[in-house]
């Protein structure tokens, strides 16, 4: 018998479905979790779907993981059995690289960046997420959770939290300044949430009328329905920040016009499609659009540090694994508020 | 009779020509220059053929001034007749927007900028630029010139030397850091001068092999031709900054892959199309795409300072204005090094 329950995709056309394989034996310095939640990011339906081009099958979803220690390594120091744990979108790097060791693994040049799944470790063995009951890591990629928050609602703090937290540090949002944030999914509400938190004065972007009262209540200052060019053009240069989060083709120049003198706009949702930039849209008030990618593990810590001691959670619905190909589904019909979560506990139901 | 000679288009598809017209009567902040040379500015050729769709005809291009102080109103306090002074993209800002406060009248918010030619003043009266004798201009948008360099091969430092100074600084270029220029042209000439008067390590990108000679003269340690991809892929993650001077339309992507962590490059050349920028290229390693466009006034004086202590000065080829024709010709087919500049003398001849 197999020391891992799991659901996986077997290819890129099945839906997920039970499956059972083997963790690698604990090492010194790894932490075994037991996971009792873990959320689920429209990026586990790309790759599921293969949808990126370079999925390896059988394969594992799930990326924002929390749970608790069940076995430590010899050599561990820094987790206890019994703690609260999460994991997050990766799992190794090379360590020694200047990105690594600036503590921004996720930007790896080392070569050996593994993620949580659909990525391959150093010996050739693949990488498994967490839709499953335990997880096996390093403990340098392994993160401490607060008891103080809802742990089921801390689970996307991990990808989408993070994804968004560290672009708004790393571009200094401060109070008093003006904040667009686009697309209200998974990612969105958190932005929202986050640039609320940090004192600005926000603006959720939207193309639908209705969720007007929802995003004012995750901390939106004003809401501007994206399709009243009236709107738009009243806003224009005057925002110090704009975080897209987008995942689908849509035009950017709306937004980057909307940027002041200096302004940044950063896209943290990846459409596959390339986007149109006008040169003079930029150059006519030096503004600058970026990319962002997660955030290192130092940051992530940092993250979730900042969300206990400021309250602040994903707004989640639970669901059992074995709905999790109908939650796929409703991600795809943006139909979820605003990101599901899988309680673990029903994979042994 | 009236007070200015100059040369000028009539309408979109007829040569530069004869011209006069009369300059207005110098105000109490005003200064009247004698035009010794004029610059010959690729957006010259653009604005003369209405290919940006705002040109106002009859035209008198030219926006890279210098000469000689011939009267001063009551009112001025920073010039003397006598003086070298100089004059470049604008001539009036509102003066009262956050950006003309902080220095950056090229960023005018109050509706007030007043470009050099092919410009409308408050008061309705057009502004006509330096292929002519003399030109009057408020003392706050007049610069002054060292009288220790060449004073012809200074003109272009007013449009090609600070639009490419000002992002230099802007992003702070420093001693150490890999740049890359692309384009070798007005503008990225003058790139490679700065760049490399800064103290980095500066790589000129050309898609043409026979500027390597030339492009290390200017500066450049380095030089890759564009065409080999296999060059360019050994460059990967490697720049602190790009500046890219090209105003035809190109792939971005190529060169934004050879940003590393954090870096940023930036658009001075204004292609009329859209560029396709992929959010996967940004996000990869936290880049950033931006444009900027010229600089102000006192960042205009600080370059022309710096330029006066560093013996920096555009390379140019002298015509006589009678040649202006064949020289725009020219300068479609790149076929000059690297600026034309104007001996206004001629124009009397």
């Amino acid at each position: 018998m197999s020391n891992t329950l799991a659901y996986a995709v077997q290819t890129a056309t099945t839906p997920l479905a039970p499956f059972e394989f083997d963790r690698r034996e604990l090492g010194p310095s790894d932490v075994q979790i037991e996971i009792l939640f873990c959320g689920v990011c429209h990026s586990d339906i790309h790759q599921a779907r293969n949808e990126w081009g370079n999925s390896i099958f059988p394969m594992v979803p799930g990326h924002e993981i929390v749970g608790r220690v069940t076995q430590i390594g010899d050599a561990v120091t820094q987790f206890a059995a019994g703690d609260l744990a999460g994991v997050g979108c990766m799992v190794d790097s090379c360590r020694e690289c200047a990105n690594c060791k600036s503590g921004e693994e996720q930007y790896c040049e080392g070569g050996k960046l593994v993620l949580t799944y659909n990525s391959k470790f150093p010996d050739g063995t693949i990488s498994q997420g967490g839709y499953s009951d335990n997880i096996v890591v390093d403990e340098a990629f392994a993160l401490k959770i607060s008891p103080k928050l809802d742990l089921a609602a801390v689970a996307p703090l991990l990808c989408a939290g993070i994804t968004t937290y560290s672009p708004l540090k790393h571009w200094n949002v401060q109070a008093g300044q003006k904040v667009g944030v686009v697309g209200l999914g998974g990612l969105g509400h958190m932005a929202l949430k986050f640039a609320h938190a940090f004192g600005a004065h926000v603006t959720q972007f939207t193309t639908s009328p209705g969720k007007e009262e929802d995003a004012k209540r995750l901390g939106a200052d004003e809401v501007v329905v994206t399709r009243d060019p009236e709107a738009l053009k009243a806003l224009a240069n005057t925002f110090d920040f704009i975080i897209d989060t987008v995942s689908a083709s849509h035009d950017l120049s709306i937004y980057l016009n909307l940027l002041k003198l200096n302004g940044s706009m950063v896209l943290v949702g990846i459409p596959t499609e390339a986007a149109s930039v006008h040169a003079a849209t930029l150059a006519g008030k030096r503004r600058s659009l970026a990319g962002s990618g997660i955030g290192g593990i130092k940051e992530t810590q940092e993250m979730l540090d900042y969300c206990a001691e400021h309250n602040i959670v994903s707004d989640i619905e639970m669901i059992n694994i074995q709905d999790i190909n109908a939650a796929y589904d409703r991600v795809l019909k943006s139909d979820v508020k605003y990101r599901f979560v899988i309680d673990m506990a029903s994979l042994k139901g």
